[in-house]
């Protein structure tokens, strides 16, 4: 682990929403710098922090204890672009580049290189600083899981523990009251929360926003369950799963360079319908933040601890612009540059669909 | 504990919502009465299958293995009720008086003295069949903890656990990203899950229906907390809460005898109302019925352990018309006429609100 | 709430062993108290703490974040007592009375008044510096649960919760495998731990240090349920349970004034009894300090807070000498010398036991 | 998914010890063969039902509400060798070979071939009958994860998140009473737990089976730590690991076929060296058979419903012989003679030990 183009000094910074393992990840680059002797600076707040030139020291005792802790001890926000920094202005919002203020801040702390923790936003920011002359290593962060070239982010075990965790309870009042339960789960673009928690809960019927779904196939289940006398049904809708035909019930809101999405409901609306065709009381759980916060599973912590690692050794190495991944369960790393514009999707092929598939779970197609 | 008065039969019977614990009442009943050579009957589905004779006979092994189990194997529905019963006539539902029917199919079996395990309406229902001679003992379950006449009902303490887990998730969520989170828990009349859940999990505000919330107060909350540099703050609301000047956001349908109650998303109406006042990021989560289900805590275990044997002594003991209750932590006998048309609500002289108030908590007062 | 005897400046300090739910003792002693306007100080490492005068000044953020924690942030020892404090001198330990030295701290701080948290030795010594003339206000801190004067303590809900978890865990091999499981919990002289968790895990046998088990009992409960199908079994037993005509496998170890308790191996010894005369597989599990830490239950959380702003209501009354209890579910103050040299044990009529007999549960006698 | 072979009857059995999942995997293998038309043998208690003709018919409604069940409902044991079988006669255990009366009792229901789930043993007797003709295909099952040719084992997840959760707990306690806590966990051959549990629990120490311990190197650590002022430190340590120049403490019991492995207290050992030689309280939990059972994780209900559905399609292929396994994380199908022999061991240039090392825990080497 020679640290061979002998960086001095360092910093990290969380960007993004909330996943668990942040600060595990933290602690990693951390605890693994400072055993290579160099200085570590953490970045509050995100790339805000940047720009606001709000930096704290990190020492072993700054990490002590945050393992197993929800959050990010650095704090988070999924709003400060520096290439487009909002900036109150006569009571209004005016956007700036503020990307020249942000390098000369970690210029004046001898900061040579940055480990950038975040996900697709933050992944873009940290590319274009690349892009200027930054030395940038990044840790893909997203509890979706939808993040291209890695197999697994940290905080995806963890989102799909807690939404199964509420299957279980959900199941057995749908069992004692003869009805249909509907779970909305996170997962806009991508159903990998969806797939993972249907499958572990065991759900009849899992509907991802990669698989237009028709409420007949979805209504057919629930009734096919019926005659085998299983008078109750488990279905888990990604929040933006949607019916074939229509499309997402999203929003979007473009506010200065950030995009607002507000989903319209898609479980809410998937239990009512059902209810209707079927004539079985229905009900919704949108379980929300909750599947974002809290301590991370045994799973998350190895994860997050082994991504923090490869990340100080990317900066011992020199091995700048990359992202480490996750690919055949081995630690790689892979060029910023080669991720942008592309997606992680659940595919038709994909493995555990098909075992979905073979054990007769409906996908409403 | 001898059976005095010679009672050979009975029947158990859960009623009404789901809650955890209604298992474990079941196995104590059926373990106790076996024990002193009873036969033991489960009519299944609630008060439904009385009217439709739907029982089976209860052995040690129908109760084996149950006690960590959520649901009831006996199954239940909050919609039949006897005297009022639901019988379709020309895709008509028309409503019918079944108690005979349901009183002939007891006798049948020699079934002398029934228990039901059931919430406000199948006590309602339990008390009418009492006063027709039959020998009823009751079991007070509601997740609300809002039954008159005892301290406490099983199923509440699951449902803070639940509400409490969901708070830390938040609460590491809400620090991080510098947010207001609220939690929405059940409590359409009474906030006893709003108020301990909310101890707990270190919430802010707790607003409950007892107290009509002014959102003046809950933004001073939150203003006060940011000028101390605590960024984020928690806010947990009852289904019920209002404000004040306001009114519950319900809507009751009447519907043959049973009401169905919609509430009106009073936690996002708060969210949103707080992101507009205070300018702080706002997210609400709704726990819905993930509050109802899955394996009851040691102390719901225990709880309805001693429900359940405190059940089959009235029987024994011929101490009909009662319901078995908590009060001063001993298990005692209620007539259940005396809790008729009573409630139990969270007062302003209860001594964990008072306690909240002198660590600081808002009640929106 | 008022502050009657204008009491200005007090500490507080956690004696003996950990207890999930101490932070939120501390918690609610501290907001409650600063909440009227006084100081606070918090003693590190219990009594320890007052003779070596580290003290620090506890502030709204010093306790921010900390009411789901286990473990005390104030430290705690269960070693050091003022009136016998521990020396090095020439290689060697001797005894002597720091006390004086320890008052002299306090008075030096203006310290007027102390809430000691703590279980049987440290309510020992608060009552000694008590009759010295210190203003004293206690707690009482055990997950054992053993505490006179009051009907629980906090961390007995989360002790019983952790291993009633374990039950439901060694249930499922217990029964694939055709085993006994004996489980053995803490509880030296109290077996309320065992009850508790023995009958919320469903055990066939529960030995408690109040009934000197015959194996005898145990062994024929086992061979009943082999007859009826049922071929595993649970045992949880206390710790400090011992067999009829033996006695408890405790050795004391005085060593100054601290007794060094090493039980000899209860649930072992009684796993290879029970496998040499049923000729079933046995394995046993010794929970250990598991059941002492990690983050309390909402009850524990709630039962603490209570608890934490009783004791600070007792100091603005006045009220010294007291340990703040639950008695019938009320929070009281009991007398600290009312509780000297009493105990509080499971005794034949409790309910709880009575219930467990009911179902049919052995309890080895 | 096509049947090419036209197996018409399959049987599954569970052997070995217990581990979360086993339920998952009989579920998936049965619903994947009931959708292609198969009928679906049950043998209960391992290869002892092969012998003894204990089965039983599955049906959808036998493995309804199995999925988030701890054990077999299939029963298990790791002691009933078909090849050399234990038989009582004139009150001694004399062993026979029973092979052909197992495989007469499958022709006699027309099954064709048998999945089983189990360890190395079963995996033994799978291959041994693989190689008189019976269609086998195996699926890994350890919560050791020390099973050759897969990366991962169903349970393992389970027993590091048990094993972690334990950590946490002792975390608090070791940091409040500034201890070491040892915690030992299991891991006869292979330390895959204790290294996972270890850097997911934030362990200061982690002893393998695979680094024979010094000492003197674990001493050093917690003294480097009290020197920087962590008064406390965690140890965890495999039940197999043993030091330097020692041997491990295991003594091998050879009776008839089956080797008894009995442990000589690994954790409780160390503990005491460390607490003489530091002077530190030093206290030991063995977590034992918790590990074992239980409700399996997220993880561990997806990647046994992965296992089951692969060993299905394993037979419709017709590809027996083989063990299904997970490999770069993706199921592949492994021959069964070629993993025999062979280990799977946590080895020095494996990455999360690597891992570990860089972030400053000791391997005790």
């Amino acid at each position: 682990m020679a640290n061979v183009n002998k960086v001095k000094t360092i910093a990290v910074l969380t960007g993004g929403g909330d996943a668990p393992g942040l600060n595990a990840v933290i602690r990693a680059v951390v605890r693994t710098a400072l055993g290579q002797g160099l200085k570590v600076w953490g970045i509050k707040n995100g790339f805000g922090g940047m720009v606001e030139n709000q930096m704290i020291e990190m020492t072993d005792s700054s990490v002590a204890g945050i393992l197993p802790r929800g959050g990010t001890i650095l704090g988070t926000t999924n709003r400060d672009n520096p290439f487009h920094y909002p900036k109150k202005q006569d009571s209004q919002i005016v956007y700036e580049n503020m990307s020249a203020q942000a390098l000369c801040n970690l210029r004046e702390r001898d900061i040579e290189a940055i480990v950038v923790i975040g996900g697709d936003g933050s992944l873009k920011i940290a590319s274009e600083f690349y892009h200027l002359g930054l030395p940038v290593v990044a840790v893909p962060k997203t509890i979706d899981n939808d993040i291209p070239g890695t197999e697994r982010t940290f905080g995806f075990d963890t989102a799909v523990g807690v939404a199964t965790d509420a299957l279980d309870r959900l199941h057995t009042t749908a069992e004692s009251h003869h009805r249909v339960m509907v779970l909305e789960v996170m997962g806009r673009y991508a159903g990998w929360i969806a797939l993972h928690a249907g499958m572990a809960g065991g759900a009849d019927c899992i509907l991802l926003p990669e698989i237009p779904f028709a409420i007949d196939s979805v209504v057919a289940k629930i009734k096919e369950r019926e005659a085998r006398g299983r008078l109750f049904s488990l279905v888990v809708i990604a929040e933006g799963a949607y019916p074939q035909g229509g499309e997402q019930s999203v929003s979007l809101i473009v506010e200065g360079s950030h995009e607002k999405v507000r989903l319209g409901g898609a479980g809410e609306k998937l239990a009512r319908e059902i209810e209707k065709l079927t004539g079985v009381e229905s009900r919704c759980t949108v379980l929300g933040h909750v599947q974002r916060g809290g301590t991370p599973t045994a799973f998350d912590r190895v994860l997050s601890t082994r991504y923090g690692v490869a990340a100080a050794k990317c900066i011992f190495d020199g091995a700048f612009g990359n992202m480490v991944a996750l690919r055949k369960n081995q630690i790689i790393r892979v060029p910023i540059d080669e991720i942008a514009g592309k997606a992680h999707n659940v595919t038709a092929d994909d493995e555990l669909l098909q075992a979905g598939r073979a054990i007769g779970i409906c996908f409403g197609d």
